[in-house]
């Protein structure tokens, strides 16, 4: 099996090719690209935030007409009881005589997102079309005439652009060109899109739990995500789980004078960033007591894989602009292979124009905490809850009163969210070791092989409730602008994830 | 001169009474409570953020016609030669025979404000009565009928109220009321009334240059900030200079996923909050090098001065809802008389609701910094500056170019604002000692003097544009939210203002 393995890491790109089954769904996607896209830009235009009850209901409503339009069966809608959760979209394609069945996944849903921050001209659901990346001054431009094929560096921006639309509509466009062409899936094919996952997937286990026998299954096949940034294409064993507390430190009951009270009065602002500053080293290090303590060392196979990634840390650093990593002297994917305390959000009065001269009443800092495997996400919010308290303060979890207020020189309030753990399948399986293989048949270039991604799915659900296993594999370009404003895809990476999928679904 | 501080210190409270001078204003006020307090809403009415061009224009007339009405001569508007800068109002009132002159001085523009952050049903401009403070759950009541009193705990919320129209409207009201009760000023009166103090005085030397002869005075009575703590009159015999700050440390120029580079890429707001940290100890003392190094010791008389001030911290800490001091084991008094570094604003990024699974790509704080006697305000930027530098910045006026990316590891955009040095006049001055006896003989109370104010006001301009002295005498409440959203002032410290300011027109 290692040999396998390694094999793969060290082949000669001369003797990878791509498989006649990639060229085929190659030809059938040359021939319908306006269709896809048209297609495509239409999905993206409706809104979906997770908690937009009626958007996600009409986003739901085109995936199922999607689905029936390629033929595929027994299409609906998976609901949890609680109203206004946006529901699951199920569909299937049973082979005779397959004995084997694997499901594909994606989420339709997308993260919160401020429409001022967008570049001028972009709205995050009016899809727009580029000839480039904005950040290169790529310029906007229209819909190419019915046969006209897409330059693949195009690209479209949108809120869901990649994360996870791409998913959804790589999967389905896949499955159409299988079809078209002729081909027959090799093992039974199971569709599941999520509607929650950007909200936490909170009724995903309620789901499962629901559909046991319609969701049963030997893999799952998670197309979320970014591929490699060195544009190779990449398969994920695992993921890092994920949570987040929110920190807000009160002072004064009321803004202040910072003339008049400036050095006596306590500044909030002041006490979080020494409270911020006290968590981690200058070198990146969480100093949090035992905030590594519980992490699952990686097995060597593990180390090997990630020694094998190509470097991308030097051309990443020049396009991001910055010289120095966080944690000194590891590179992206060993870093992200470690859990994290990350900031994702400041704010205490007001800053420029708006800005007075008081001395705030509060300070607030959003946290969220990435998990290996090893890690209990309640247990990792303690860590940090205990390190909050160890520095002198007192915690609540609503507002202070004023009794708690007279009792404590320093008090935090703490928001503990939802959360799951990270999840890893082993490299060594036999049936990841044939995701690796046909995701291979697509592409004369390496893969890359990941044992954790940096990023998280909550795919220990998979685990606890259904038994399964999950593979991760990516479509989206790197530079996508996930979770933030400007969201985008390349269409090359459609193109690409069309030809993975539709390998995945022939996979021998 | 010393023993006469010492037994106004010492004075017991039943030899101290009003004198008939104030009895008599006292009369006048409560004969025309209404029409005084109508005024004064039609005047908070105007909006008075200095930028605001046309609305300043309206307060500056408004306050001209309030001049006339009451019989000062040569009303004027002292203008910059820059367009668009709010004007200063002038009048006189002088007195055949008279040897001294005594300009009284208040500002008629506020601080910027977030209508947003006001108690629902408040506008910064839409002057309010209520039947107390709203901090206690005060009702909002109707202006009462022409002929009944206000209620001196009554107050009135609008942008300006305390801070400093209650000002312009204490002295005009003192003016008036002097005439009217038939008494002579024994000195020559000068009005100034300024309209950018707020924004930074900016043109304030200029207009003073320009009207040297015109501004001729013996001493300058400068009507702004809150009474002491206590609730007892006071007169301050300085003032903090001020100067401002803002630091944005860049990372990433675009928005990262904080999965997918968590540990790897920096986080400006960790950054930030090292660096902020890193200026102040847990017990709120500046360690920025030579922070403290410039500061001129406080004399025997004023140390005398602040031991004397009757205690409130207890009380402040109480109404305040906190426990604990920012500089350990100080009171008010002492920690105002030392250079402060105070966080008016932390952004980066959102939280709340907002809050995305991001890496920001700035880190914004907002800083201002008090000053004493011996503190140079440019001196004080440059320690803060250096200090950024010797945490390893590399320190820019714009936004970083690709090249400074690809040369620093640590980059913070330093802004720097306009600023003013401290003022301070002895007091042991003849007139200093007279002014402290106008304001005792309003009071039966003893006077809280106070060698240096922990608010700003550029004091120093007069000093070295006209070579006048100044001494402060406040009127507003201490409680009135100066600077922050609800400011408010209380009915009864605008009758005390005006009594105040009527005593100092009769100083003997």
């Amino acid at each position: 099996m290692r040999l396998i393995i390694f094999l793969l890491l060290i082949i000669p790109q001369f003797i990878l090719a791509q498989s006649p089954q990639t060229l085929s769904v190659r030809k059938y996607r040359e021939q319908n690209e306006h269709a896809i896209i048209t297609e495509y830009m239409s999905f993206l235009s409706i809104p979906n935030l997770a908690a937009d009850t009626v958007n996600m209901k009409k986003n739901a409503s085109m995936i199922m007409e999607m689905m029936k339009k390629r033929g595929i069966k027994n299409v609906q809608l998976l609901q949890a009881k609680t109203p206004g959760v946006a529901p699951a979209v199920y569909g299937e394609s049973l082979v005779p005589g397959a004995k084997e069945t694997i499901v594909f996944y994606a989420h339709y849903d997308g993260q919160p997102t401020d429409p001022s921050k967008w570049y001028t001209g972009l709205s995050p659901f009016q899809p727009q079309l580029t000839n480039g990346p904005l950040y290169n001054k790529a310029a906007f431009i229209p819909l190419p005439a019915a046969n006209t094929a897409f330059d693949p560096q195009w690209r479209i921006y949108a809120r869901g652009a990649s994360d996870d639309k791409a998913g959804v509509i790589s999967i389905l466009n896949a499955f159409a060109a299988i079809n078209a062409t002729g081909q027959k899936p090799s093992v039974n094919i199971k569709f599941f899109f999520e509607g929650e996952e950007e909200a936490g997937s909170d009724h995903l286990a309620e789901i499962f739990d629901a559909n046991k026998t319609l969701l049963a299954s030997d893999l799952w096949i998670i197309c979320d995500g970014p591929v490699h940034q060195s544009g190779k294409k990449e398969v994920v064993f695992g993921v890092r789980g994920d949570t987040h507390v929110e920190i807000t430190v009160f002072a004064s009951k009321r803004p202040l004078h910072s003339g008049h009270y400036g050095n006596w009065a306590p500044n909030p602002a002041m006490e979080l960033s020494q409270l911020l500053a006290s968590m981690k080293k200058e070198d990146g290090e969480v100093i949090i007591k035992g905030f590594y303590d519980d992490v699952k060392p990686l097995t060597e196979q593990e180390k090997k894989a990630i020694a094998a990634i190509p470097p991308v840390e030097d051309q990443m650093k020049k396009e991001l602009g910055f010289i120095e990593e966080e944690r000194k002297g590891m590179g992206i994917a060993e870093s992200t292979n470690w859990p994290s305390l990350n900031i994702n959000g400041l704010q205490s009065a007001n800053v420029g124009k708006l800005s007075a001269n008081v001395i705030p009443t509060t300070a607030i800092a959003s946290i969220d905490l990435r998990l290996v495997v090893g890690n209990d996400w309640q247990k990792q919010q303690q860590k940090v809850a205990d390190h909050i308290i160890s520095k002198g303060y007192y915690i609540v979890e609503n507002e202070p009163t004023d009794e708690e207020r007279s009792k404590y020189s320093k008090i935090a309030k703490l928001s503990r969210s939802g959360g799951y753990n990270a999840q890893k399948t082993p490299m060594d399986l036999p049936i990841a070791q044939r995701v690796i293989a046909a995701v291979q048949s697509t592409t004369t270039e390496p893969l890359v092989l990941l044992p954790t991604a940096g990023g998280s799915l909550p795919l220990f659900i998979f685990d606890k409730h259904l038994g399964a296993k999950t593979i991760t594999v990516p479509v989206a370009n790197h530079d996508n602008n996930q979770h933030a404003e400007n969201e985008n895809i390349r269409i090359k990476n459609l193109w690409d994830g069309m030809e993975t999928m539709a390998a995945l679904m022939l996979m021998k």
